[in-house]
C-alpha cells in the first residue's frame, strides 16, 4: 500500500490527513490556521506542524507524496499568487519551501482543482476525461478536466467560474462586480436572501433561525417541511444553478457535472431540480450526453483532493 | 510547396480553394449550395463538383488533403451530427464520402473551429495554445484551442457561446431560449435593435437605410459619422461583447480571444471598446496575462480555415 499526504489550508483550520491509494483516509488532524498573526511564517511553520505530526504518528507509513489545497491560484510549480482569504501568500515558494523540508515530492493546487481530482480518483469522476466539478458554498468554484488533466488556464485561473456574469447590473458580488453568478447560486446568496425576506416581514418558518442560524443546511430542511419561502429561496438558486451549469455545457460540453460543497448536502432534492433547470437552458445536442452528479468525497473532499493531486501528479 | 484544398459549405454558396502551406489561396471558387433542393445528394454534388474542378484545373499541383468547414457539429470522424441551417445532412458520413471520392484523406469540422484553426495556422493565433475565436456575425460561435488543438468536447458542441445565458428571462433568442449572449451581442441583434428603434420614431440617421439596408455596416458608419443611435447601439453590443468574452476569460483564462466574423470589420472602433468593457468584467489576474486581438482570415476565413483543418489534421 502506498500513502500520500493530503493538506487542506482553510481560513479557519488546516486539515490534513494520510491517505492510501483507494482513497481511505488512515490518520488525520486539525489545527487552526493561524491567519490572525497575519504572517506566512506562522501559517507556514503550522502546515509543517500539521505533517510532521502526522509523519511522527506514522512512521510505519512510507510517505510518497505531499498535495496541498489552497484557496487560491497556484501555478504549475507549486507557487501561489493569489488568495482569496488568506492574504499572507502572494507569490510565495510554497511547494519548494515544503519539498526542502521533508524531501518528498510536493504538490499545490487550488481547492476547486484538487476537489476535482479527488473526485476524479476516488469519487464520482472516475473514469471520465472531460468534467467539471463545481463546489457551491460561500461561492462557486469548478475545477475543469479536460483529456484526463486538470485544465489550469494560462496562469492557473481556469474555473473561476463563480464570476460568470449572468445579469449584467444586477446583484452586487463580493468582488466588487455586478451579477456573477455566486451572487444568486451559491450558500450565501440564499442565506442573504432569506435574511432579506425575514427583515422585510415576509411570513416564513425561518424567522426561528433569525438573524445568525439561517444557513444553507436550514433552507433546506424548512423547504422540505413545507415553508412556502423557503422553498422559493431554494427553487431559485437551483434555477440559477441550471442556468450557470447550462453556460458550461454549452460552451465546454463536458460529460459530467459533479456539484460538492455544502449546498451539494442537500443531495436529490437538490439534483433534481438543478437537473430539470439545466435542460432547460442547455443545448439539447450537448445536454443528451450529458450528467449531472453529487460528489461524493462528503467533508473530507480537502484532505481527500489534496492527497489525489499528490497521487495522480506522481504518476505524470 | 504542398497544396490541400479547403471547402467552405455555407447555407447560401460552397467555397472552395487551393491553398498553399503557407496560406496563399492558388485558385478559387463559388458555386450556390443548392439547399433549395433540400437533398443531401445534391449538395454533396455541389461541394464534388467544386473539389473536382479546382483538381482539373490545377492538376500540376499534388493534393495532399481536403479540409471542410460545415455550419452544424462533425465528429472526430468527420460525420456530421446536427446542421444549424442545412437541414438535409443528419447523421451524414461526409468525410467517409469525399475519401471514397478523391482518394486523399478528408476532414470536415464545424466552421467555427475551422476559423479557429485558421487563425492558429496563418493568423493571429499562430505560436498560441490556449485561445479562442468568437465568430460573430448572425449568430456568435467559438472555436477554442486547448494545449494547441481544437477542443471538441463530449460529442463536437464545445464552442456554442453564442448561447451561454447572459441574462436569464430576458431578450428572446433564435433557439428558443431567452437572454443568450447572441441576442445582445450578434450582427443580427444590433440590427434588430436598430430597425427597432427606427420604427419607434427615434431620431437617428439610420432611417435612410430602413428597412432593407440596416447592417452592421452601416450601424458602425453611422456611429463614426456622429449619429448618437447608431452608436449608443454600437457601444450596446460591444459592451455585451465584453461581458461575455469576460465570462470565457473567468471559466477558461485563455491567453488570447481573436474575434472574427463580420462585426469584426468594424477593426479598431471595436477592439478598444470590447476591450475596455472585458478589462470591467474579468478577473483582473486572468486579464493580466489575456489579450483580444482581430482575426486575420478576412472574407476568405472559411476557405482558409478548412484547408488549415486539413494542414494540421495531417500532422498528427
Amino acid at each position: 500500500m502506498s500513502f500520500c499526504i493530503g493538506v487542506d489550508l482553510g481560513g479557519t483550520f488546516i486539515k490534513a490527513g494520510i491517505v492510501n491509494e483507494k482513497g481511505d483516509i488512515v490518520d488525520s488532524l486539525q489545527i487552526p490556521t493561524g491567519v490572525e498573526a497575519n504572517s506566512s511564517l506562522v501559517v507556514m511553520q503550522n502546515i509543517k506542524d500539521s505533517i510532521s505530526n502526522l509523519m511522527l504518528k506514522n512512521k510505519d507509513k512510507k510517505i510518497k507524496a505531499i498535495g496541498v489545497g489552497v484557496p487560491g491560484i497556484a501555478d504549475d510549480k507549486g507557487n501561489i499568487n493569489i488568495f482569496s482569504n488568506i492574504r499572507v501568500f502572494e507569490n510565495y515558494p510554497m511547494a519548494k519551501e515544503l519539498k526542502e523540508e521533508f524531501k518528498v515530492p510536493v504538490f499545490v493546487d487550488n481547492d476547486a482543482n484538487n476537489a476535482a481530482t479527488g473526485e476524479f480518483l476516488f469519487g464520482a469522476g472516475k473514469g471520465m476525461s472531460n468534467f467539471v466539478v463545481i463546489t457551491v458554498g460561500t461561492g462557486i468554484g469548478a475545477g475543469i478536466f479536460i483529456n484526463g488533466k486538470i485544465y489550469h488556464g494560462k496562469n492557473g485561473c481556469a474555473g473561476e467560474v463563480g464570476h460568470m456574469l449572468i445579469d449584467l447590473d444586477g446583484r452586487p458580488c463580493g468582488c466588487g462586480n455586478y451579477g456573477c453568478w455566486e451572487a444568486f447560486a451559491s450558500a450565501s446568496s440564499i442565506i442573504k436572501r432569506a435574511k432579506s425576506l425575514v427583515r422585510k416581514g415576509v411570513k416564513t418558518t425561518l424567522i426561528k433561525y433569525y438573524p445568525d442560524n439561517i444557513n444553507a443546511k436550514v433552507i433546506v430542511e424548512e423547504a422540505k417541511g413545507g415553508d412556502k419561502i423557503s422553498l422559493e429561496i431554494f427553487e431559485e438558486m437551483c434555477r440559477y444553478l441550471g442556468l450557470g451549469i447550462a453556460n458550461i455545457v454549452n460552451i465546454l460540453n463536458p460529460e459530467c457535472c459533479i456539484i460538492g460543497g455544502g449546498v451539494s448536502g442537500a443531495k436529490e432534492f437538490l439534483l433534481e431540480k438543478v437537473k430539470f433547470y439545466t435542460s432547460l437552458y442547455a443545448i439539447p445536442f450537448a445536454y443528451q450526453v450529458f450528467e449531472i452528479k453529487l460528489a461524493e468525497m462528503g467533508n473530507d473532499a480537502g484532505i481527500l483532493g489534496s492527497a489525489a493531486l499528490a497521487f495522480t501528479s506522481l504518476k505524470d
